[in-house]
């Protein structure tokens, strides 16, 4: 287990998520949104293609992380949680149309006598499908099922003294980052030059602090394509004399993003 | 516009989908899914987190652009599209709890007259949430709703010439990835330095291929952190004698990945 914070930090999130569900009248909270489980937990893999989320009750001392059997190990290593509460999912419930994983969670629920509650669900979250929702609805009929799109994103709003620490040195990181962006474009370069730079610099990130991949990718678009807000860099194209180049782009520390925008 | 791929290549690939549509007795289809997008028209911007997708019908020769305002000029320059077939919603709209993108497609639906047709959505897609199948149901109550998760996906299994020859140059820029990580692995290094130089092959790519950014970051877990499937790079660590480390990386170009995967 490597924790980029403390336990109590968890906690304390944890208790802002309790507190903010009492208020909405949910007992139950499935939570699928991923950087919303990295936030209550620590949970840190790449594993969002398949379903997975976190279940918490008001009455339950921690979250119920749930996911791919191969993933569990992962959780055990990033989170906090004790084992008994990472719950895996056999490969059989994987991309199969007959059998889902919501159904695995309806499981979860039932053993803990929770399938009549108040359930929130992050309804309009692109981690949780139609599927899901009709799979929820068909296994428990007696719930009531709530929308609690951004109810741990609200919470996530309001960062802690050591989130901002990181935010900081995500700013330094970012200043190297567009530095190297404007250091790298020049007439006769490969567009995709200058983005390995661009990558080089987030991944490697300063002396002081290394870097992080970002959520996005690094947006320099060159000429016309400057006119579309979310497009990258061309890769075959070499930069000619008169080109506008917009760059969009971050510095990253374990996970926390300062983004900075300039042209060039 | 600049395509990867010639125009009658897209029209062959929306040929089979339509082929696919009228055997499950779907006569719209509404695609959700970026990769798939991609796939049909082309379109290449980062805007994925706001919703968006394309509508197909059986008798309607090119399919409907829909998504955000701001991102419609980046569906102009990367489809092949008709500029009458994109189709931008207003940003209010955007993460609004009282007005979703889902009733501006429905718009479309009735005003091409397809509202009580057989409609299908990739219901289990992750870019499909609970909340877009609630606002169509609500929106189209006669429609008869079809769960069509991974039609366009399964066409995709079957790669064109023009797609293979992509996908080896991509095995090019992979083998130049790996080496470049088993090169830069190396005792007393920081992780994060050896994940930059990765990073930085992928981009760049070969003196003969140019590279693109990845789908998945660079799978590569040093010791304890092997054990489990799906974890980066420890950003501050160094490796130490001993290390064993796990490599899962690509090689992409023009979004077309090939992955190898080695221990070191």
């Amino acid at each position: 287990m490597a924790l980029i914070f403390e336990v109590s930090e968890y906690q304390e999130r944890l208790r802002k998520v309790k507190e903010s569900m009492l208020r909405k009248g949910i007992q139950v909270l499935i939570v699928s949104d991923p950087a919303n489980m990295n936030y209550l937990t620590g949970y840190d893999g790449w594993s969002f293609y398949v379903h997975q989320g976190l279940v918490i009750a008001l009455d339950y001392d921690e979250p119920i992380w749930w996911g791919r059997g191969m993933d569990a190990n992962g959780a055990k290593l990033t989170t906090w949680l004790k084992h008994d509460n990472i719950r895996p999912y056999a490969d059989d419930y994987v991309q199969n149309v007959f059998k889902h994983p919501m159904s695995f969670v309806a499981n979860i629920l039932r053993e803990m006598g929770w399938e009549n509650r108040h359930i929130g669900v992050e309804k309009d979250n692109y981690w949780f499908t139609g599927q899901c929702l009709d799979v929820l609805r068909e296994e428990l009929p007696k719930a009531k099922i709530h929308d609690a799109t951004s109810l741990v994103n609200w919470i996530r709003t309001i960062k802690s003294p050591a989130e901002i620490k990181y935010m900081r040195e995500a700013a330094k990181v970012c200043e190297h980052v567009m530095k190297t962006a404007i250091d790298s474009i020049e007439v006769g370069r490969l567009e995709s030059e200058a983005a390995a730079n661009v990558y080089h610099a987030m991944i490697k990130g300063t002396d002081e602090f290394t870097g992080d991949h970002p959520a996005i990718f690094p947006i320099m678009p060159s000429n016309e394509r400057t006119s579309a807000a979310h497009l990258g860099w061309k890769p075959d194209r070499k930069y000619a004399p008169g080109d506008i180049i917009l760059l969009e782009l971050c510095g990253v520390r374990f996970r926390y993003h300062c983004p900075l925008s300039r042209t060039v």
